[in-house]
């Protein structure tokens, strides 16, 4: 936590080097086979265990990363950033306070530390380990993709361990399951070939401002449904154990809107906030533009009209054909007399389900139910971790998301930290999963 | 014309004095008693023919202004902007080159020729006048209504006669009877108190780009009407008289469309391009924003979005009340976990429909008939002309609206022009009315 290895600050590149070269130093002296590999970006750091003997032992990649997001504004800082310190956090706990401490220099330490001892006690790992910790999570995902991309065949790996998200509170640990990709594009509507006067031509002319307008409007229906054709094609009703799981942690959905000055969940209908933010597919608007935006008022007519939007996507829908039914979907709606013209460079990743059922999730939930006295919450996640797309695309396997987070950790802000509890239980439960690998 | 009297610049302050201070002239130099007038923009001209006997004589004002528009850019004019030359225009016509020949000095001395030359014939004009021309009709009418508010008992007048409007076409003269009215209104929804990330919270939080599109869509409905409760009152059928003269102008709304990029008349079913444009009031939005509007994509869930709205108004609407109907029309449609703000410096105007039956009216049907050998078309003009709104308000009298201008006159562009053949029929118009009151 000492080196500030801001990724995406070129004066920080030689701290990301020597954070590189030290993990590489922690991991010889576990005595895997380690260095630093090229990328397109930051240096990655790449371990290999000492063949634990028996090529029919599974194959786990664990993955994490050394850069750190950026440390200001430096003057919200209890203490300096880069100079690690334990002291108490809000709730009277024991947490240490770094930039980087959470997010995700601590975590990853939970997965090595366990590693660590287990080999020290048993000598040999349950597994075949590759230890994989790159240095652009906070940049840039094209990196990591590129290099696995172009990589795979080193890694004929069974499954990736990834110590990067959190549990559902401090008591209670968490195994994500569900992730939601992202679909963007954008759209512009054309009208008349330049700005007309409101007065003189207002009336038979077509207006693109009201025609992105409808467009939006039309895309949810009454109940929150998106009324897009074929957009919930290979959608899977959310498992009803999860959902009655889910039902059980009594998520407080009113204070949770209420922290961002709301108050009434909104969104699909049928199903709660959690269920929409995990599990369900969204049609979002993140901005709009058209005619005068100034001070005041100005009798114009414009030419053209934009918006901006993404999709969160979930498992089983295509967002290619999503791109498609979305674009024809417009285009049935603008009039004759109007143009369109979409720009689809906001890219897209698919959602993400794993099975509970797998044998990494199975030992997961056994080793933190015994680790914390309750069952992990199989968590879902609105957002996209694009990491994980990467290994299900290029290395065809699915991930292992298990983490030590708490929502009161700063990750990204001044007085970032982690608790030391999480530390001690994040390692303990990695070795519990070991143990159940093991068969002990 | 060669004085270049641009109200809008202060550099040229001294050019407006130079030419009110030469009209002053020209009205006494016709018996008139004149002078200026300080008022909180640029010096008015007033003048007050000699009274010609007769306290029944009807009174009437007639205006225009002498302020032009900025002759910029300069290097696209055929010949220097304050200049005048006569040469063939693209018709093969004669016209007279010069910033502000059209708009207003041309048109205005039409008025004023057939004035002098009425004097010289008869001695006496065939009804009471008062001539004002002001010189901040190009860049500020709060300065004449100010004037006409503070000194509207100075000017007991019976009717206004405009000189600043257009012709059909070269050979068909106008009057103008229908000014729309303009309502200026915007609106905010505020949904969550800060920006969100759309993966986060993508699901049950409101988006206000949504709620301001649904609410934009929902103003009209499939058949072009506005859905506003209350936002037809008032509103008078267009005369049968006046849609079959209209009709008879074969008015090319394909042709119209096809010059600024479009080919189908959209917006209120059941009338024509001209009687929408004419007649019929709008509600248009001139600017949406919301949310991120730089390169790209960003996942963004905005806290509020605006749209920026005018109301075009025909008689019998109060603007006042739209917007009050148009504020309850939003507010009923914004999600009670949204807010919204309303920014009411937009303005107002009410639109004007002069009855077609008035003594002024009649008298200038007759005389354009005589001059032209063919009716004036009652015409509309979509946009408000605020002078005409001032003097219904403030002296309660109506406006004879007619000229002759030509859509080919380039007013406010370079190479402004009026035809020679505007001018003289111009003032022979204007001689023929005066006969119609003096019965000759």
């Amino acid at each position: 936590m000492r080196f500030p290895s801001v990724g995406t600050d070129p004066a920080h590149h030689k701290d990301c080097l020597a954070t590189a070269n030290w993990l590489v130093g922690q991991l010889q002296a576990m005595g895997f086979e380690a260095g630093l590999r090229q990328t397109t970006g930051q240096p990655l750091v790449l371990g290999r265990s000492a063949p634990p003997g028996g090529e029919k032992l599974p194959h786990v990649l664990f993955y994490g990363h050394y850069d750190v997001q950026p440390a200001d504004p430096l003057e919200l800082w209890t203490s300096p950033p880069f100079e690690p310190v334990i002291r108490k956090g809000s709730r009277g706990q024991d947490a240490i306070f770094a930039r980087g401490s959470a997010d995700d220099k601590g975590q990853l330490m939970t997965f090595l530390e366990a590693s660590r001892c287990w080999l020290k006690v048993h000598g040999v790992l349950p597994f075949r380990l590759t230890v994989m910790i790159e240095g652009d999570e906070e940049s840039d995902p094209a990196h990591i993709d590129t290099f696995l991309k172009r990589n795979a065949r080193e890694f004929p790996v069974d499954a990736a361990f990834i110590c990067d998200t959190g549990m559902w509170d401090a008591k209670t640990p968490g195994i994500d399951t569900r992730l939601r990709g992202c679909m963007g594009i954008e759209f512009t509507v054309i009208g008349p070939k330049i700005d007309l006067h409101s007065g003189l031509y207002g009336g038979p002319v077509q207006n693109p401002i009201k025609v992105v307008s409808r467009i939006v409007a039309a895309m949810h229906d009454k109940r929150g449904k998106i009324t897009i054709p074929g957009f919930y094609d290979g959608v899977k009703p959310i498992p009803a154990k999860l959902r009655k799981q889910w039902a059980g942690l009594k998520f407080p959905a009113k204070k949770f809107l209420g922290d961002v000055g709301l108050g009434i969940p909104a969104g699909e209908q049928g199903f709660t906030a959690l269920e929409q933010m995990w599990a369900r597919p969204t049609a979002e608007v993140n901005g709009i533009y058209g005619g005068y935006r100034g001070v005041g008022s100005k009798t114009v007519l414009p030419s053209e009209a934009t918006a901006k939007l993404t999709f969160r996507l979930v498992e089983g829908q295509d967002p290619k054909a999503i791109r498609r039914a979305f674009k024809a979907f417009v285009k049935a709606l603008v009039p004759a007399d109007c143009k369109v013209r979409f720009d689809d460079s906001g890219g897209d990743s698919s959602g993400i389900a794993v099975s509970e059922d797998t044998p990494w999730i199975r030992a997961a939930r056994a080793a933190l139910k015994a680790e914390f006295g309750r069952d992990a919450v199989l968590m879902g996640a609105g957002y996209s971790i694009p990491v994980v797309e990467s290994f299900k695309k290029h290395l065809k396997v699915d991930s292992l998301l298990t983490g030590f987070g708490l929502a009161d950790d700063n990750a990204h802000s001044p007085d970032e930290k982690y608790d030391v509890a999480s530390f001690r239980r994040g390692t303990r439960s990695w070795a519990r999963i070991f143990a159940q690998f093991a068969g002990k």
